[in-house]
């Protein structure tokens, strides 16, 4: 009888600069190893409106890169109305243009990845205490 | 014994301009307390190719910015080919960038989303009648 | 009693050009009839860094649009660090911003997309030989 696992886990973490990318890459695999499951999916979801989850290559020159994208395609006080509120309108509008999560699959109980895929954590607003969210479903 | 759920849910409604900020956040909400299931995941999926799903902060001075980023990123009538088709191209690009699904841990029978994390659906080219569907897994 | 299924699928495949959009439609579709799952979800994943998977309508001349828009977004030889190591940073940045992953609703027994929304591999930096994984779960 195959028998169905979900299995959460939260961390919470501090981010060190307003923009900053933090490899989670081996928090994800070890959680994924740690729950037993041969084939699934694993949810990754961070639960902030000025952060994103993003799948690419650590390498320093990109990672600089990513930045420099980001701080262009967003400019901070641009003439935003939600910059009245809260001085952070370009972090929200960069958050939900790159997206709060990303899914993967589960093979033969390891997390599924490619080779230059490493997973980060976006901070666009900090530094700030962040919390980050898996969901591990399978069997 | 564990028992997986798959539930299913189609709604649809109409949308009032052609750029419209609909805030799905209950709707979706109240789908997934009414699944009882403890612990899973909730996909938001649009099925349309000129609309998006996407997360964050229900300010309306917020929501203005994102119209305006959108308008300014995915500009109508600049010579797009597909627009010799049919008048829409900019809505096609601004729903590729965007996407049209957002993925949701739920944690003791609740979708589980930020204290800032309001969930709305982005309609790019009404106004018209859309559909909206829900998948919950879990147990 | 209710039984879940996880089955896992890998396809390779070459691409043909640097920028090259491959429909992978009936590739999913297929492969999820093939599962004989009723209700539940799929996951289409890209195990690359320098690819996309993107949701749309198949028109020539839109095809042409989204190529022309992310060759405008992310300029080739823009001065990007990472362009030193690889020359490909642009490719890496279109990329994360247009996201390695969608998932799927399955009703019926079949892939729910809309009637203009066709799935697409996005090369971004080929000619290449890529790989493709799919999961699918539910009961």
């Amino acid at each position: 009888m195959t028998i169905l696992k979900a299995l959460f886990k939260e961390v919470s973490f501090s981010t060190s600069k307003r923009l900053d990318l933090v490899d989670i890459t081996e928090l994800v695999s070890s959680f994924v190893t740690e729950c037993n499951v041969e084939s699934g999916i694993c949810l990754v979801n961070s639960p902030h409106s000025t952060t994103a989850i993003i799948v690419n290559e650590h390498e320093s020159g990109l990672k600089e890169d990513i930045l420099r994208k980001i701080r262009e395609e967003f400019p901070r006080g641009a003439g935003w109305h939600h910059d009245w509120v809260d001085d952070n309108a370009d972090a929200h509008l960069a958050s939900i243009f790159l997206g709060h999560s990303e899914t993967f699959p589960i093979r033969k109980g390891r997390l599924e990845r490619g080779t230059w895929q490493n997973i980060f954590f976006l901070e666009l607003d900090g530094p700030r205490t962040r919390r980050l969210l898996f969901e591990v479903m399978g069997i």
